[in-house]
């Protein structure tokens, strides 16, 4: 964008009460550990799609409060003078932890941990929380409907329908990161270097004398990438007649086959295998088709078991809503603090929904991978300064059912979470889209398959090392 | 916000490459006419409730490209370079009609009008449609969770889980327009006054040795808006009497019986009769008790059914995402276009599914109020120059079952758009966000509470003028 929005106010009001508290209180430099986790992964599947991650960091690298910012404040009369002399001159001091845009991730894991002043650690929380819940949502929901295209390209379009222009751009953006080949967002390819495309509306059809004008003078202004919407009267018996007639005219002769239709209506199956007989027949094989309308992976599946002759999928609001599961319920929740001494002492956070008992202490993950397959077998969740030797067998368990054991002998493993500021400080080369997105897709490789099914996914394994295990049933202990 | 995003390019790619061949074909200045309507009320209600417009306002306002935008234009190699310099002074000169915000609006009638040059309509389509959309939709979902709270204050409480920062602080303005008492997002009120709120997370009492110490600090930094949060370790046995004895040691003393517990887990029913009774029986029966925890319009109202002890609600992701519903599917379709001597040419998209067919022409739309119960019975859409006389007797008939025809004579009726933009200037002054707030209850009072039901409302009259339908079904002929 040409200019940096400051969120530093993009926060819940109980962060600046708790932190006007926490400064008066002589808390304001207490050291703790928040952890940003999720429970469940959105529509049943087996597993999720972090990103947001490069929005986070460009928020903390912008934190700070404005003169205007302060005086608004003032203006709520329940901020000490001290503390709001104190937002003068605030920014981020502490550590970041998260893992990389495009990573699966599994309920429960860490995915991104805070050590920082407790002030800091606590205003974070809300845009730290908005902008990965965001972005691994659309990450998450597009990986679906790009893996139900089995290998077709997949365009997200449904900037229109958004929630709003972040919703729009920033959905673009990690939908290209989870596999999406494009983007109709102008903004998103301008921004965030998504390619961006797009041929035309209904309205341009309508705004000639007839349809096959419309088409002529298309396919006459870009000959190299033309797509004619054909449903704007009807699809056989106007649409595809007329865009052959314009292809033949126009493109032909000048040796062009590189063409499209567009089906935005109807019955994509029925339609798609009717144009494509029409076009092989007077010799346009190489004229792709392309569908839109409401799609989403259950209905792209359903279309190709039809057989459906659809080359491309446009996909709009159902993509980038998630509409089926339209929110991703990542929580911040502390999981530490350190003692004026730099002991560390573990937190936990208790429920009667066991679910949402936390994983208390400041901890790290690592990714197992078989070393034959090398496929990833489980995530193990262990205490920071735990030492796991590869070369030794690790024995697993469920940290419910801890009579269920496995000990593993030929293993790989690699930290999910890298280092992203240290001390305030930006640790972390930021990749480029084309990164992620190749991330993405390899580290899905590394996924069975039957972590990736649609229904009913084999539960990939989340774990806690023996020593982590003991400090929260510790703890819980001592609660119950 | 502090700088003002331009959000020019937040377009579809096609709007540009459409603009691109109107301008190549010499039809860059013909006027056409579209229309934004929705198809369907969320959730299966009988109304939905406009909003948004004061950024569509601000978009229209600041219409133009920079030349980096022009650069990156230019970088995709489709655009010929007089339409890259025409782009260079491109600004709005059309004109706009649109539904004021707040106002209760039906399937089918046109919300927004625009009046304009074909690329400059055409440009705008994603934006007018993302954000009449996003904001319509929160303010459709707030309104009916606020009427199941019967009176009771709701809190949008939903940051973290919105689709994006935009999400968070515009569905945070549309909800409060809509009637929500407030919000926790601070920089929606920053940026538009929507009065935020917040006392403390878990967090807080967790920082603290003890959750009485936690709660008596809290009391003593803010004695008079002091809501404790008392589900951190067990309600009954431990929240509601440390909040007990720190309100009568800090806040009892001093007189202030102004002060509040806040439940967000668990059996909301019995905890919150459970904790009534407390409160009273020790003599705080002014403390009031604050319920949040995935709630909508269902559960508030089953939990009052239940009787639940509960004054006020915090609505979060299920609200801020409209989650049962996320998507409001507004259109933005071509009605007219004007020859070059001004005659103005009505324009129909046809479709197989009969709900998809467009009315055409420019039009403008009533709504009719029975003079004796002044409450709505019918909105009518007419044609732009259409005069109805309220003296005389009006005929109104199901668009469907033209058979149905009902006489009325006693009626009152309003133009539902008013005039926006005149030849790119603004005519229209822009309400307060309480005026906004104010009209939006006052004209919901207008409806007869038969559609305001949330199962099976009522279904609204949204009638065609005779003149209207003749030219509709003219066209329909033509194309049949």
């Amino acid at each position: 964008m040409d200019c940096k929005q400051n969120y530093t106010l993009l926060c819940d009001f109980y962060e600046l009460t708790m932190g006007n508290g926490y400064f008066q209180t002589g808390l304001a430099d207490r050291i703790c550990y928040f952890d940003v986790f999720f429970r469940e992964v959105p529509d049943g599947g087996g597993f999720a799609i972090a990103a947001g991650l490069e929005q986070v960091i460009d928020y903390i690298q912008h934190l700070s409060f404005s003169e205007e910012d302060i005086a608004f404040l003032s203006g709520k009369q329940i901020f000490s003078d001290a503390f709001l002399e104190y937002l003068r001159s605030f920014h981020f001091t502490g550590d970041i932890w998260a893992v990389p845009e495009g990573t699966p991730i599994f309920p429960g894991e860490p995915i991104f941990t805070v050590r920082a002043p407790t002030i800091q650690a606590q205003l974070i929380e809300t845009y730290v929380l908005l902008t990965l819940n965001h972005q691994s949502l659309i990450a998450t929901k597009s990986n679906r409907i790009v893996r139900a295209a089995q290998g077709r390209p997949v365009a997200e379009f449904g900037s229109r329908r958004a929630q709003g222009s972040d919703g729009a751009v920033l959905g673009a953006r990690a939908s290209f990161i989870a596999g999406c080949a494009g983007t109709a967002c102008t903004l998103a390819d301008r921004i965030y270097g998504t390619p961006a495309g797009g041929t035309m509306a209904h309205s341009w059809v309508q705004m000639f004398p007839d349809e096959y004008t419309a088409f002529k003078t298309y396919c006459e202004l870009y000959p190299n990438s033309t797509t004619l919407l054909v449903d704007t009267y009807n699809v056989l018996k106007s649409g595809v007649p007329n865009a052959i007639r314009a292809f033949k005219e126009c493109l032909l002769p000048k040796g062009i086959t590189n063409c499209a239709i567009r089906l935005d209506s109807g019955d994509l199956t029925y339609l798609s295998r009717k144009a494509r007989n029409m076009l092989d027949e007077v010799g346009l094989p190489q004229c792709k088709i392309v569908a839109s309308n409401s799609l989403d992976e259950y209905l792209i599946r359903d279309l190709l078991l039809q057989g459906a002759a659809i080359d491309s999928f446009g996909v709009g609001e159902r993509l980038i809503t998630s509409k089926s599961e339209p929110v991703f319920g990542g929580v911040y929740k502390l999981c530490a603090i350190e003692d004026t001494d730099g002991t560390i002492i573990p937190k936990i956070k208790i429920s009667e929904n066991r679910a949402k008992i936390t994983n208390p202490h400041f901890k790290k993950v690592y990714r197992i991978f078989e070393k034959q397959a090398g496929k990833a077998l489980a995530d193990l969740i262990c205490v920071h300064d735990e030492v796991i030797d590869p070369e030794k067998p690790l024995e697993l368990f469920d940290p419910e059912a801890t009579w269920k054991r496995k000990t593993i002998t030929d293993f790989t493993m690699q930290p999910l979470l890298v280092p992203i500021f240290h001390k305030g400080k930006l640790v972390y080369r930021q990749p480029t889209i084309y990164e992620m997105r190749a991330w993405c897709s390899a580290q899905i490789d590394l996924l069975w398959d039957e972590v990736k099914r649609f229904e009913n996914p084999h539960t990939y394994y989340v774990d806690l090392s023996q020593r982590l295990w003991e400090i929260k049933h510790a703890l819980l202990s001592q609660r119950g």
